[in-house]
């Protein structure tokens, strides 16, 4: 006879198979599916979700629970069954119906803004989206009643536990005091040193080759995981066999590139995480803000640093056939390259001083949609005159590289955008803990040599799970609250200095 | 209020679904996933696999199966009812733990088996096939028991509804007397028209190319479906997203280019099936013979024909540059290549006059084993001796392509071997009917033209899905029963006028 903590684990050992087939069927959805598959794709992932959400918000579930209070556990049972309950509580609210109807419509708007961003076609976009606004609306008003927090950040609970939009109104408020006049500077400065060009033609061949042996420089795991190709990248799969996908022009090797360094720091927090607790709450990534302080520490911390930027020339020089004494090809022009700043339109080719402006901007919106404050139907006025505002750049009647650039809000993530910036500050916050912990660590990087920041990463971040608050994970490996100090030196420093 | 064939229906879409990322995860297995992710993916196939086996054996099945007598159903929904019951009953039987045991088992067999083909290792794949054959006839008793039929027969029963051993063997015995006497004669004829080499090296990406371009041809629809890389071809993934693989090897591009046509008229098969009945088993593949029989009408009935070759030479010349003026390159040294019979050791090389007799082989070893003559222990030693009375081949030692060289057993598909026949068999009657209705259909082939073909599939297989028996659609479609000699003139046809 189990006891009441081996039934809770059992249970979830299963939701994890579950949710392990959920997650190769979406990767596949996005890297590999070819478009007249996605109708059925949607249906089939929307019965999978709800057989997820009914098992995750089975009653006996709370019945277990309320028995594990009796039961001697260890730190990391108990930290399980605390994760369980804040889940359990967090979906238990949530009718199935209404489950199943946001994975379909989310679904279908998600597959539908493919062709629809191509085509710069927001009428069609529009009722999809609301249809999904709706949707989430109602999930977050059952949610609110349930939490007593505000509607958005029932949401925002989701994707990064226990923080809250006013401690968010308050970092992006100091950002949002800091950064354009930041920017004017930077490029001001800039002027004087532009980046000269490198042509404009690098085969996919050669680009994905050298993001191959990037991945295996930060330390990847090609045994449990691999590189492919989507519209928008991202780190999809399960912990056992991770998958990243990157996106490639044969215009330049930049995005590709950094996308795949990205995406790798997220790969490597997945494979980094606690082994031997498959499916169990307490060994999954922390917060999506966590997450991607992982993907920054790789990219903007590590990545673009002049120490890595002198350790990945020659391999870029090699894989291009370049000769260093091209003035395009040398090492400063390539770091000027890799730091250059821009008032872009999109968001993810943002360089990491206008990226916050970005988030700002669907921050804004998206808290307003959910609260009720504005519609769908204004969403392209606000994107225009938030864009002029923060970053000076007019998308009028520019859907394509405007409102329907990203994929999130026709996904359904409400509440997510704001993890991003969160991500960047935790990892300057935890990049300054490690370069004081490990003062050589960005001379090792230099020498292609990421295993004493992966050692410090395993053991404050990876290989904690879900063991601490996000607070508490914070303060342990730093010794601070989460801060924008830090964000901020680190941007004058890189470029202002 | 639904009515009990609604529920039935409504029930057998969600289980539809499941299937479809149990499919699709099942291809990522064998043409993406690292070796890493193998054991996790095992278990999350097992776990999906007892969800799904829990929902077709479901009591409440039953209950809504015996109320369906009651209602005024048209002819497909009678049929479906049907193959539900049938479904049910064959399934119902067998105990979760068991399900769930074979599953982890054959998925553990499964992945070891790449391994241990290449390093001829039998003793490493002997203890996990061990297990499989254990569970597989712990399956068979319960199964027989339950069906009345021998222990084998109700392994066959689930590939190929209806037949029996007691009939096979009569096909087979039929087969036995022919082959090895004929194959004498061709290969003594071959010896004054040898193939003349092409060369062995042929870049993977012209293959691809190629493979490609072919199947466009055939009239695979690629908004469905995707040609992709694997240990072993197959065809896979769902009805509106077919999955078909190839595998490359640069020394030639004949094994990979007609692994493809194979391939798609499987794939055909499945997109060709009838639509708006998601899930139902009334619209899947009629059995695994009549599936290979798709394959087949494509790759040996009209693939290989001299008509075809004449087409497709051009091709080939121009994707590999060369000229028809090289005595190599001729459309007669082509049609020769793709028409060469040769007692090899591998059944998916093997050419279709020596291919029965590779399967009659494994028909007799694993009907053996199920029924528990022979042991594991046993299979070198007779697979020896069979391919030495059948193939006149030596493979004492050499497991890699002796009796290590298939995933079928490893995968637990015991009474899948003989479909493969059955299905030569079934495609040459068919086509026959084919050639009788529509005189001139080589003619169309040989201009690449195969929607007349197609038209005629569509209408008397594809379309059918499981609306008849085996039987029924056979001699519905060929004014016959299932024989042999449509089989065996299209052989001294082909191979001896």
């Amino acid at each position: 006879m189990n006891n009441a903590y081996e039934e809770l684990s059992a249970h979830f050992r299963q939701v994890g198979d579950l949710q392990h087939v959920y997650a190769i069927s979406s990767w596949d959805e996005a890297a590999m599916m070819p478009d007249g598959g996605g109708p059925s794709r949607g249906q089939a992932l929307a019965t999978l979700g709800v057989v997820i959400h009914d098992m995750v918000t089975h009653e006996k579930i709370g019945n277990w629970l309320d028995a594990c209070s009796n039961l001697d556990l260890d730190e990391w049972q108990r930290a399980n069954v605390r994760e369980i309950r804040r889940e359990y509580e967090n979906l238990a609210c949530l009718p199935s119906d209404l489950i199943h109807a946001s994975s379909i419509a989310s679904s279908r708007c998600e597959q539908t803004w493919r062709k629809c961003r191509a085509d710069n076609d927001w009428d069609t976009m529009k009722p999809l989206l609301e249809e999904v606004v709706n949707l989430a609306r109602q999930e977050a008003t059952i949610r609110s009643e349930h939490s007593g927090l505000s509607r958005y950040d029932s949401l925002l609970e989701s994707f990064e536990p226990g923080m809250r939009s006013v401690k968010v109104d308050q970092l992006f408020t100091e950002l949002k005091a800091f950064l354009p006049g930041f920017v004017d500077d930077v490029l001001t400065r800039q002027v004087s040193s532009p980046v000269i060009s490198m042509g404009n033609h690098f085969s996919v061949e050669k680009q994905r080759e050298l993001g191959l042996k990037v991945m295996g420089i930060l330390g990847f795991d090609f045994d449990h995981g691999r590189l492919d190709v989507s519209h928008h990248p991202f780190c999809g799969g399960v912990q056992t066999d991770v998958r990243i996908t990157t996106r490639y022009t044969t215009d330049n090797f930049v995005e590709s590139l950094m996308a795949v360094v990205h995406e790798t720091g997220h790969a490597m927090y997945e494979q980094g995480r606690p082994t031997g607790w498959a499916g169990q709450p307490v060994a999954v990534a922390r917060s999506s803000g966590v997450h991607e302080s992982q993907s920054l520490i790789m990219e903007m911390q590590a990545g673009r640093s002049v120490e890595f930027m002198g350790f990945l020339a020659p391999l870029i020089r090699t894989t291009f056939d370049a000769a260093e004494t091209d003035e395009a090809w040398t090492n400063q022009n390539l770091h000027r390259l890799y730091t250059q700043v821009e008032r872009g339109l999109i968001r993810v080719d943002a360089d990491e001083a206008t990226y916050p402006l970005h988030v700002i901007l669907r921050y804004e919106i998206e808290k307003s949609l959910i609260e009720g404050e504005v519609e769908v139907a204004d969403i392209p006025e606000l994107w225009d005159s938030k864009m002029m505002t923060y970053l000076q750049r007019d998308t009028r009647g520019d859907f394509r590289d405007g409102c329907l650039q990203d994929v999130h809000w026709n996904a359904a993530l409400f509440g997510y955008f704001p993890t991003y910036t969160l991500g960047a500050m935790m990892a300057a916050q935890m990049f300054t803990a490690v370069k004081r912990e490990l003062p050589d660590v960005l001379d090792q990087i230099g020498l292609g040599d990421f295993s004493g920041l992966l050692v410090w990463l395993r053991s404050n971040v990876h290989g904690k799970g879900s063991l601490l608050s996000v607070d508490d994970l914070l303060t342990q490996a730093t010794g601070e609250e989460l801060n924008a100090s830090h964000f901020l030196n680190h941007l004058k420093t890189r470029y202002l200095d």
